[in-house]
């Protein structure tokens, strides 16, 4: 039942840069709200903001032996998703593994699960998106699979799939509406500038949105 | 059921100041530990200390209709505080409603829920204290109800109220001991300094406190 | 039945500085995976590394009478840990003590409950490791011990065992084997450089640890 | 700041007994969703459905010296609604408390902290909704108050609040509206019983609350 | 995007009942250890063990509307599964739905959300696993959909696929995988037999899982 | 490091059914409010009290291999202890290894990790006090100890301690100090008798205990 799935596809590198500039919200809005992570994953270091194609790890708790076969996988623009199979918080990844993974071109981790050695990852700009910082080692004696299906923090990853990382938290696009999502966050992102414009100037969302009306006929009371 | 307030008292503006100058963990002593919302809420970024009058939000789950409402209530120096009807984490305010919200004069957002946009928020110097940072989105559908009393992270905050929050957290004073609580804060920064001072001189609390003898009456056994 | 434990053994300082320069991580690893304190407790700024002799506090909820009794046995290069008898996030420890804990050469606390003064504890360099930052006072009413064996965030802490923290998190060395689990974190610190460079130079895991041949026979397929 | 205020007043027993009758979610939705306690208070056994009117605690975490004092407070039907100063999951109340509080006409204990003895309680039949079961002792050092306004669970319960609890957990209704808010609830559960047949007939909700239209509207598809 | 899908696929209602003889332990055990839902679902009551057709809803945080929608697509023998769109403990659910849920022949409900009147769904036998017992009531204002895929407590379940629930928690299996799956649970009942009946007798596991030699040959000392 | 200590020394059989009988609440206050495990801990089904020697095992997340290695050490009277080495929920025990532990004399099982198969355990009388209830299989690949010092839920367990639980949780007792305990434990008994029985009658504790005037003196005021 262990598998490593070696070829997958992947979406076109344009559109993941596009669905990174648009960032988790945006996306997020875009395709309907949904795709989100849960909240639970929080980002190692501010500031970061990635978009890659996700190469999938489905491992056992407390054993990080699929990472290492994961990076083989890894292809320039890759992403890694790792989801325990079941709830763990031990230190799966650390500066060795990242170094690997970066040499193959990965630009960065959500794990569903633990991470350590933070302020080496830090140094090296390596972006880890985390249920916790903890540095409890893991084993290498049982086996997991490499590009399956995985829920992580509540959302199916396919692998293949884009995953958009920031401040906000991480967002699952499906491979095949990539395209389709970008445009849409795109006229998304458009709109938004008008409107930061008029409500800077100081006009009101009520207004711009013509709220009023379905307010009060919803009963709305000013008193 | 759902009504709008729309004139509310304020604390005087010079000391709503005073009592941001004194921070949260002395303005808590000053007005005999009481009035802190709880340690879930946290600040998206660091050094943030701010005071204002308490516009709040009773809001839906996953609604965030009446922050638009709330907008329009504001005048310099307000803060906003948005507590749920029941508990939620999505992401009710983002920067376009920052950048309303800032356009009216408002200092910050204290939200028992989810904040979005954080890197944003980061730059424009907006400062939330939240339960969740989680780009999901919400929906404008079911009315709230804006400055009546909320319970917001376990505290009472009535309209008005004046609010202040750093990197401790956030604690909520009375509109009608603001002043009183202010002489009293002021009070306990000045003891405090004398006290720094001989403490950064190696004179220990046992003494300057004088402790050792209520200790040893207690039963405090030294071996 | 409370105590204070006065004269205490230290492990020698270099060790201890030793062990501070080979990080939490390492130095868990190294002493075969023990040691570690649960996740919850998280430093409140980045970047301090730091290891020190445990001075233990066994304190009553919301009471910090003893972190001032903790003080005066403090000695330079030592580091306060302090455990609560029951769960508690009370901000037991501000800017005051911290003064006064600098003053005798302490390098840092460790607590399974609040820390409170967190923007003045960053100006001060003065590391925090906690469970909460929650300004919440604590009272001076009952007694507990000081210098005696805590269970501090899951792990067992003696007075004089060496505490290490960093990013991390923070693990705990017997005072005993601190010599010992020095000469093997740098043993491994030293292997290490070795393999970051071929991972870097893009070798795999897969082929630096031969893990190919393991991985075959427990079955995984590649498809 | 210490208070034990002694004469409180209460609503009408019957009031108080027909909001029994009617149960938790009923008498929420009748007041219009509101006055609900968080779901983390659980009873300790299961089939209890009492009201009374409230005799409020505000204690000190680890500290349940103002139970004694409340327990003097109490009249017949009257419950006790305990709520820490800060968070805290300690065994305030057991067997003994229990024997004293049910000699003066208690009805049940709301807590939002720790209770204990558990089975002695569970056998003399006195409900208990905690956060906690934890047989952590408590002292009696510090004072608290009695019969003033607390944030229970994330509500405001005010001394002679009518609290009704029962297996769907805890819900708070002003004194001065536990009349009107009992008429509203016996005639929710008039409507229900007409509803209650037809569906358990085989009528779905869709017709009998005309639902397809609006669904419709609002762009729901059937596939 | 909101739809209803009104024709599923369902499997053998034999193979589904024996699926419930099994249970959920080995039932997850029987299919590779996969499928188990997170163990923050829990039974209303102890004793339920059901298994069914999945009958999905995918409904916005505390708005219950779908279930209303579901119910008519419910056949003899199906079970509600309910995953919210963001976290969210509400009562979605309570006896009148259940009332009309029953008519309907459902054979319980899987709710990554909250529950109410559990008194009344007790006396009514019908069992409910949910994350939270709250009173919180819904409104009716938002679509969802109903048999879509959803991300349930983690796992992934797909409309018609089996659900299997016990004291346990609850476990998934994939329709078309449910003949194969009862054929391997049923295998694992049978072999369990012969091994409790040694294990009965004083035989140890060691021995008849003839593990000594393995135990010895990683390193295990007897001291 | 992975050891079987095989001769452990165990406490008087007389005195740990005593202590059983005085249960946990009573015992970690006779011996001076120490030794609770933590409130995660939950009885699976209510009513069981009982007291045994600790047999403890410390194991990787996970993997239940040592709870085979730890029933061969079984003695009539022990109750098993298990503490992973980092936190985790998986079901490491079911009715198979509890059919061969109670074949061997076992009383129980503390564990700070998951169990399954409830339904069969509760029947059969085997009581389990767990952190979760998880079907989680778990793997038999690496090693851990036992019979050696564990950290339990926050509380250190040395094999041979006594163990205490019931309804209010668990507490360990010292094994040198259980005949002390005991002591102590049936003193409070028998003292809380006469209490009983005055509180029964009307009594307050306010006299019983004398504290009107200490309430004085620390500023109670009635109002």
């Amino acid at each position: 039942m262990s598998v490593v799935v070696q070829n997958i596809e992947r979406a076109d590198a344009a559109v993941i840069a596009g669905l990174a500039d648009c960032g988790v919200a945006t996306v997020h809005e875009a395709q309907g709200r949904r795709g989100l992570l849960g909240s639970s994953l929080r980002p190692i270091f501010a500031g970061a903001q990635v978009a890659g194609s996700a190469v999938t790890i489905s491992a056992p708790p407390g054993d990080n032996w699929m990472v290492h076969v994961a990076i083989e996988q890894l292809k320039a623009g890759d992403i890694l998703v790792l989801a325990p199979t079941s709830p763990c918080e031990d230190g799966y990844f650390g500066d060795l593994l990242a170094t690997s993974a970066m040499a193959r071109g990965c630009v960065g981790l959500i794990i569903d699960a633990g991470v350590r050695d933070v302020r080496d990852l830090t140094r090296m700009g390596f972006p880890v998106w985390s249920k916790a910082i903890f540095a409890q080692g893991t084993v290498k004696e049982t086996l997991g699979s490499v590009n399956v299906p995985v829920v992580c923090a509540g959302a199916l990853v396919n692998p293949g799939d884009v995953v958009v990382a920031d401040d906000d938290g991480v967002c699952v696009v499906r491979r095949a509406d990539a395209e389709t999502v970008l445009a849409a966050a795109r006229k998304r992102v458009a709109a938004e500038e008008e409107k930061r414009r008029r409500l800077a100037a100081g006009e009101l969302g009520l207004d711009i949105y013509d709220m009023r009306g379905r307010l009060a006929a919803k009963g709305l009371k000013y008193v």
